[in-house]
């Protein structure tokens, strides 16, 4: 058994705890998550970005997702520790668990800063029917884990008007404007992009997220900024003062919420706050529930930002080609493999002005690798790429001008026909979706069927959704826009409206033989007012050739041949003047137009 | 003033009702309601098929939607009603009339069977707060309408089996199964169709929908159906009693709630019970609320329900092609009306073996009154027909082997371009829907674009659903299933499975110029099993050429082409039989296969 867990059951006892749980969380209920924070992977040794562990005297279980249960089991292997399989029907739910392992009038610890209020509730709930007491304010990681890496907060910088488009002035104006049409005279903000959108400012305090640790406490007359003091210079810090805001220490965000005046009607977005947080309201103050009013300013990306991201995609745009261009003849000739390719990729976004980071770990899969659909190489799978088959590769960054996400899946040589088929099949979704006109007040569950119809006739489809929101230089995911069918229809997405960036991503993976994805990213435009409506439409963000020798052009209509050749058309106009020659001829002819058979 | 109006302010006056409110409505929130419970129509004059009345001392009004502004305007006029127009911004709401109306402490009358659960909770509520009191036992309509027309149930008769396909008792267990999973030991019904559809039984009690008054309360071990004894013959009432069923008079099923056992779990459906028999159903009873399951057991029609249908389907497509061949000739020469035509069709469809009855009132609409979605020829708005332009047809019936519902806009001879633009980007929706392949899981809102996107691609829309669920025999409108998409998020449809029967009716309407719907009748069927799932398809039961005169060739793919033949070689192999010669060669240039320009 690993010693973490012998000193964590210890460390359980001298608190009088019956059971510990600790998710994959930071206290911002953050996607990606510090390496400050993963308490669950240091007494677990399992290594996969999402699971939670649950510790009593005489059991541990480990909660994670089919994505991760092969490596679950390896890494889990004599660790004491049991996994238990999310999805799998016949999985006792860590609930389940809970109630079976602590006995009646037992207590359940937990770090509250790390668990959203909704779960917290329910635990507290479930438990309070057997009566084991929930004790959410249990760090047990400050006492356990002794090199626990520290939180090291990044500078953070103030995003030039240039790009952001509205001065946070405005933005605040705006939010303040929202909050009064629901009553509210306080608003408290947990989420961090929500945050670094609002003040304009960036950071880099998680991997691949350009945000910061903060808190932010909003009245009609004040504006409380709770954050790391020293990750500010000087002159930024005397440009927030001048704006107005008032800035407070991280930690005190505890003390400001304790203090709320009680004719206070606070505004909180149950989703994102965490339960400590919460709780730490004063019960006499009035909470109003609801979605952040940034998330939906956020998403709506003004003309500086519309602006600005197209010019972050031509640079990532010229990236690519110059990558596949190296790419398809070296494959032939030279030893790539999928992590020296994707570095090769990284290489040509770094001379890229303006590059700030990637916005997420590069998928660079090649063969059945590609089936695994959040696959990312590892020095232990690392694969030598052959001149045949498919290869497939998710990736994107961060310039100065915004965010980028992008799939291309290219043919090194010789695919199958089978290959060609769902390649054919993933590209007819792909266009169709791009070219939806549809009426306001639709949302990506209406116009999901139109990236999967092409695979749902022939029986196949993609376990995962076709696309999600993308930040303005911030986190590559982000509501409330979306395309997916099959959601809970109790948590529709966002309607989709002009300005939203949302990825168009259908796939098609056959496990253990080769996985095909292809993504743009799409700017949602006014189309026409017509007596039936404001209509709507899509334009490609994303511009790279999309690889002509795996399509089967008889699987295509004129139409879509069309729809086709005006893209490349649109890729060769915007990337042609970034490139060598070679690069360029290269370019000509990876976009000159396809003809029906 | 209208006499009627005085006389019930008298009543309330007796009474002590500060105000009184009328829906349009039965007993059994039924979709048509027969003319016994057509109080508001008595008082205000006014005969659309829905409204509410509100009256107070001083103050009416009648709130209705668009579809009738005009003619309540005009049915209103000098009544000393007010027009209150639902859906137009700035309308007072009926619950707001109310609070400004009734003084504090005063009291609202209302007939609590004749008003849903959720409303009648919703008006208490609203209503506490000003300490208004709810009386929901006014039937004043007893004491004003002295010339009511009485119930007059109809006489009730036995599905055969050949057509029900499952005995009742067996439909009795499968019932209780769905309970016992809910944790109910007792079952109050109130929908008519629900009951109908339970007991293999059929009535004629409210126009067009083969159903009888009645109320049904299961428990483990007995089957309580409460209706007019009267309408039940010797032999049927032997037969159910044979079956176990214990047979009540209708109005007792009040003292039968009040006299349900204490341990009592006792499930209902709050948007199928009225307010007045929930509140009959005593405190102490734990109540269940969930959808009735016979709503779901119901729409999935079993195989002998499926032969039946399409059975009727061809009876109803030789009336429809028997109709259209004499139509299309007599146009020119003889002089016929909107009615005279909707009287001819009816009169086919009698000459049909098993005729039962209409299944709605024809909507036969020519030229501008098509552009109007739910008129319906009345002799002030009789037109006739001329040689030109479309004729929309939307009608249906019931026969001894099921529903039908079926539109057909036919060119009566030379038709504009527009029209010709319109009417293919129609076919093109509906075509596609029809042809939909989807997995397993998919709800209506999810295959909605399909029917659309060729409107929604120019600019055009329909402000209707795309189709709705069909009864076996029974209501032309039932749930769950449906096809739409701008539907509350909150009360998606049902989930699609086979053997599910929706109607597949997109349209175009041009105010005051034309209007264009085309329906198939679709029949939800298995497709197959795949690694990605089970897969579903549809399968038209309609059976009617689609008027190619009015199709613009050039607009549709060769896809699209393919699936119109195949449509009309179908309509030709199942028709040609029951026609005559001359019939026979109209029918076979009706469905004669189009070509690609």
């Amino acid at each position: 058994m690993k010693k973490e867990l012998s000193q964590l059951r210890e460390a359980m006892k001298r608190r009088g705890l019956d059971a510990y749980l600790i998710p994959t969380a930071d206290y911002h209920e953050s996607e990606y998550v510090n390496e400050h924070f993963q308490f669950r992977k240091y007494i677990s040794g399992f290594t996969g970005s999402a699971g939670t562990l649950v510790v009593t005297a005489d059991e541990a279980g480990l909660w994670t997702d089919g994505r991760y249960f092969l490596q679950a089991e390896q890494q889990l292997s004599g660790s004491g520790i049991t996994l238990y399989r999310l999805g799998v029907s016949g999985t006792e739910a860590i609930h389940e668990f809970l109630t079976r392992t602590i006995p009646d009038g037992g207590a359940l610890g937990v770090d509250g800063r790390t668990i959203p209020y909704q779960m917290g509730r329910h635990l507290a709930a479930t438990l309070e029917k057997k009566n084991i007491s929930f004790s959410y304010e249990e760090d047990l990681a400050e006492s356990v884990w002794t090199d626990r890496p520290p939180l090291c907060p990044k500078a953070i910088w103030s995003l030039p008007l240039s790009s952001a488009g509205i001065p946070r002035l405005e933005k605040l104006a705006q939010v303040r404007a929202e909050l009064q049409k629901s009553g509210a005279n306080a608003y408290l903000i947990t989420g961090l992009d929500d945050i670094a959108w609002l003040m304009n400012l960036r950071g880099n305090d998680i991997s691949c997220n350009p945000v910061f640790f903060s808190y932010c406490l909003l009245t009609p007359d004040k504006t409380k900024l709770f954050l790391h003091l020293d990750a500010l210079s000087k002159e930024l810090h005397e440009e927030l003062v001048q704006d107005g805001i008032c800035l407070c220490s991280y930690e005190e965000i505890y003390d400001a919420l304790r203090s709320l005046p009680v004719n206070c009607h606070l505004f909180l977005d149950p989703s994102r706050v965490s339960y400590r947080l919460k709780q730490t309201v004063p019960k006499e103050i009035r909470q109003i529930l609801g979605t952040n009013p940034t998330t939906l300013l956020k998403s709506k990306k003004n003309a500086a930002e519309i602006s600005c991201l197209k010019e972050a995609n031509r640079k990532d745009g010229a990236a690519m080609v110059k990558f596949l261009c190296w790419l398809k003849e070296a494959v032939a000739k030279d030893s790539i493999t999928e992590i020296t390719a994707s570095s090769r990729l990284e290489a040509f976004r770094r001379e890229q002005e303006g590059f700030l980071d990637l916005s997420f770990d590069t998928i660079a899969a090649y063969g059945s690798h590609a089936a695994v659909i959040h696959y990312t190489p590892t020095p232990e799978t690392d694969t030598a790429l052959k001149p045949e088959g498919l290869f497939l590769l998710d990736s994107g960054a961060h310039y100065i001008d915004g965010t980028t996400d992008i799939t291309r899946t290219v043919a090194l040589g010789p695919v199958t026909k089978e290959m060609k088929t769902c390649y054919t099949a993933v590209l007819k979704g792909m266009l169709a979706l791009a070219d939806a006109h549809f009426p306001s007040g639709c949302r990506g569950e209406h116009l999901d069927i139109l990236a999967r119809r092409p695979l749902w006739e022939l029986g196949l489809d993609y376990r995962h959704g076709t696309g999600h929101g993308i930040g303005f230089l911030l986190n590559v995911h982000e509501g409330p826009n979306r395309f997916a069918w099959n959601t809970n229809p109790q948590k529709p997405s966002g309607i989709l409206e002009p300005g939203m960036v949302t990825s168009d991503e259908p796939g098609f993976y056959e496990d253990g033989a080769f996985g095909i994805r292809i993504e743009n990213d799409l700017l949602c435009i006014d189309g026409p007012d017509t007596a039936y409506g404001h209509f709507l439409a899509f334009e490609p963000l994303t511009l790279c050739p999309i690889d002509k020798e795996a399509i089967d052009i008889s699987q295509m209509t004129e139409y879509e041949i069309e729809l086709l050749n005006q893209y490349h058309a649109l890729v060769w106009r915007e990337l042609s003047g970034r490139l060598s020659e070679k690069e360029k001829a290269w370019l000509q002819q990876a976009t000159s137009p396809i003809h029906a058979l």
